[in-house]
């Protein structure tokens, strides 16, 4: 069966399109002789590199089925999937995310970078954001349905922290790297 | 329908597990509430961080079609999808995929991190590997079927030269960023 012939297909940009699979949060794309997955009903990602004057950067870590255990992340939350909230900017967005999740409110939250987490499999894009001027304002810990967990790592220390994690088993996303690098480059002396 | 009750199904670490969609690369799948995409037929995938003994990264560009234009990355491969080169050492196709994206042979390949990549979404983990004495033994540009262009780029340009190519329209791979705190942390000064 050809692709246009396809009932699901659909055209996109000139190029044929067929749903491989539809679920809740994702659906399987082939475009073409290409296969990616997008996500259903979230405008995007954005994600917080957070220090705090002292020089601690915020983590969170919390279960991920997708890996079968825990994973340590930058604070980050998709954009444009909670009710009310629909077309709000992202550094507000993000703003609300990293109260949520960490307990902590930023002064300034200012725009890094936008890139692709993984373009041969998905186009999920993420925002980078710089939250600074931070004060604990709760206990964070995202939503009822979540299970975060806060970590103040002083910025020096944190590839040794993040080192030992790994030894006991848990996971590490590849954009706390990334925030490493900005964190570096601009947290206060 | 229950997952158990799906044809589908299987058992996976006693949760159980449904296959939503399955394509020639990718498939999705839902385990309990979550869902996720697995990649069909790879063992892994290595991402390598190459400078030159002239402090120049060595970045890749390639059209990927889930963004829809171009996209800088760091050279990378799958582990394990070649035929005849099913269970070799991490390091030995890393290496490999340096020379075949970029043309460089390197002296020394060394692990650095693993980690996932959009752990929401996927059960992807990519390896990174730092890359040194390197040396030009060919033109690289990648495998026929693809289109890789190298770009080698003095490491204290790398963020200006970035956002030079972002305002051109072109997409960065997160991971390049990853990349850049290795390289400053790890470069011959």
């Amino acid at each position: 069966m050809s692709d246009l012939s396809d009932p699901t297909s659909s055209a996109s940009g000139g190029r044929a399109e067929e749903i491989l699979g539809q679920g809740r949060f994702l659906r399987l794309l082939r475009r073409g002789k290409w296969e990616l997955v997008e996500r259903v009903g979230a405008d995007g990602a954005a994600a917080l590199i957070a220090v705090t004057d002292d020089r601690r950067l915020v983590l969170i870590s919390q279960p991920r089925p997708a890996l079968g255990g825990d994973v340590i992340e930058l604070p980050a939350g998709l954009i444009g999937d909670d009710p009310g909230c629909e077309g709000e900017g992202g550094e507000v967005a993000a703003a609300r995310e990293l109260t949520e999740e960490t307990g902590y409110a930023a002064a300034v939250v200012e725009r890094l970078a936008i890139g692709p987490t993984s373009p041969g499999l998905t186009n999920e894009q993420i925002t980078l954001y710089w939250a600074s001027g931070l004060t604990k304002v709760g206990p964070g810990g995202g939503l009822e349905s979540e299970s975060i967990t806060v970590h103040e790592v002083p910025l020096d220390e944190v590839e040794a922290w993040l080192a030992a994690r790994v030894r006991a088993g848990d996971h590490v996303d590849l954009k706390v790297y990334a925030g490493l690098y900005f964190a570096h480059a601009r947290a206060p002396r």
